[in-house]
């Protein structure tokens, strides 16, 4: 049947929010690695580092002192990618050599007064007030801005310049490459079936059962269909749902648990601080606040990079860059692996 | 005027052949690093290792024994990610859930008999001897299957398994998504204008001489003008040229030179063996070599990830992976540097 053919033989999958094929060869993962071996994940980081700019009390390098927060902390980005202005570029003289003005504003968020904490270990609570914070943001700045870019990069592994918890918020005056693809792919897809592409795919999850890794009353999360990363996996609402802000009380606690219980797997496959950018897709924000967006799903995308172990990640190169992302083991397979970890964190477990 | 505007303030790119935007944000160049720092790249590497899978007599995994080979080494890979024949995986069941068959093959060519030797290090009549193979290689696999993807990840950075010279070539049954996404843009662009897109390119850029890091008679080596990574490059021979075998004797020995040229700066700019991607793009072959393909224009595309030194590096991750690539160097600033490094390599001048 279908589902052995899949896992026993090379395939493409078509990921329909970008309208693009991934590799999957799951013969691959016989390949013995000679290849390069990560350095284990630091895992004695102080709890308090007075030169810490993330750390409550320190003083930044541009002279701002940090409160004493107890929660969440939201300041804005010492070095930022964006500034909220920036002249003109003008009109090009070719078509092949086209510019645009963009603007923005970057901010950082703190998840917790101490360096030493990560998601998976702070408590329900805590992870709540995570998502209001993220909630207000997209609100806030949304006002103004069409983009709003919650981002983590959680890990050195992936490019994470600080290891105090904390995520991002890159906001942008145009819709970046992949929101304008989803935009896209999303109203395409709405237009002809009168659904959200991401509703009808949860549902059709919910029937197969096959890449679901963990649900409660009101989130699934999965590892799509399609999936790049090896452990890729998103959080959909079971709802339809537009946007951070329009979550409700009961779904904003499903989803402090659904990130709790994930994150908790994430670490304990490898007994390690799992390493992964993720971020949030939702429908666009400011002049779009007065368009029917309803083609649009929110949704949480975690791109993990580990393959095999702590040390061993898979490498989007060579042909990946040139050609067409490839991925080893199939999207049922990681699924069935993440299933059958504990929901109890191993740092936990041990005192 | 624009080009200084360009180089002092933030502004998006638009890349013709991805349909694609970058984000420049020269201003971030201030930023201070204080996260992952790689490992030095390694620089001694024996010549001959009897445990290398990649030297000239040594017995590989699977039982076969490589010839004692003088120059160039062509044989199958031992651990292919596409297979020749898989299943065809049938209909899908649902539009979300597309799959659709793979078929293909793997090869891998080492470049010289010795471990401890790197392209620019290689004379122009050895490199000269890669690049017929490479031509060769497009021209037999092409027969059989319609894109035939050659490349090189150069170090353990860019996830290289195996220090020995080598490229790899993966050829499949279908356009993977780069090429699919080239021959349309390429297309719609021939449509429109009657002239090749890289064709025109080339031309503007050789008027412009503000991205043009090197060049000969045949070819151009040019920091794109919406290049992504730090020191991205794109060699284009100057004539129209449809796929590699179509090179005549005088390009493939002017490719040679721009070649080693391009890779010395390279590891001349943190003297140092200089990690990359690289591969080459050139008109579809199998049922393509009947069909007018008169729209593409043959090119290499160089990726290199090192952005400050030695050993750190630009992590496409968080922003880069969920919105938009961002880039801190104009393409302007990385043309006028490796312009300005020599022609001759680090590891030369010190005998
Ligand atoms: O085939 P190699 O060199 O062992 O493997 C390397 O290149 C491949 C093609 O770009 C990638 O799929 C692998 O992730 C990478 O580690
Ligand atoms: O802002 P950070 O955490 O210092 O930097 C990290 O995230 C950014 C946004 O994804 C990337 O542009 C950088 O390359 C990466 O190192």
């Amino acid at each position: 049947c279908n589902a052995v053919l899949l896992s026993d033989h090379q395939h493409r999958r078509y990921n329909p929010l970008r309208d693009e094929w991934v590799l999957v060869s799951p013969h691959r993962m016989k390949r013995p690695w000679k290849g390069q071996v990560e350095r284990s994940i630091e895992e004695d980081i102080p709890r308090h580092d007075p030169d810490n700019p993330l750390c409550p009390g320190v003083t930044r390098p541009n002279g701002k002192v940090n409160p004493l927060y107890e929660d969440t902390y939201l300041f804005d980005n010492d070095f930022p990618a964006v500034l909220p202005e920036a002249p003109n570029p003008g009109e090009p003289d070719h078509e092949l050599l086209r510019t645009e003005p963009a603007r923005g504003i970057c901010k950082v968020m703190c998840f917790h007064p101490w360096s030493d904490m990560t998601l998976p270990l702070m408590s329900n609570e805590e992870i709540r007030a995570v998502v209001d914070k993220w909630a207000q943001i997209n609100e806030d700045v949304g006002k103004e801005y069409p983009w709003v870019q919650l981002f983590e990069n959680r890990g050195a592994m992936m490019g994470c310049s600080n290891p105090h918890p904390h995520c991002q918020m890159w906001a942008t005056s145009y819709l970046p490459n992949e929101p304008a693809l989803k935009e896209h792919t999303q109203r395409q897809y709405y237009n002809k079936h009168k659904q959200p592409l991401l509703v009808d795919y949860v549902k059709l999850e919910q029937q197969k059962q096959e890449r679901i890794v963990i649900d409660n009353d009101t989130w699934v999360c999965v590892v799509p269909y399609w999936a790049v990363w090896p452990y890729e996996t998103m959080l959909i609402p079971k709802r339809h749902v537009l946007r951070l802000q329009d979550l409700n009380h009961k779904e904003r606690d499903g989803l402090a648990d659904v990130m709790k219980r994930l994150l908790t797997r994430y670490d304990n496959m490898f007994q390690v601080s799992f390493p992964y950018s993720m971020g949030w897709h939702g429908a666009p924000t400011g002049r779009y606040l007065l368009e029917d967006m309803d083609h649009w799903q929110l949704h949480a995308l975690y791109y993990p990079p580990l393959l095999r172990s702590a040390t061993v990640r898979k490498f989007m190169v060579g042909y990946e860059m040139l050609a067409e992302p490839q991925r080893d083991l199939t999207p049922e397979q990681a699924a069935e692996t993440l299933r059958g970890l504990s929901d109890v964190h191993y740092k936990n477990n041990k005192q």
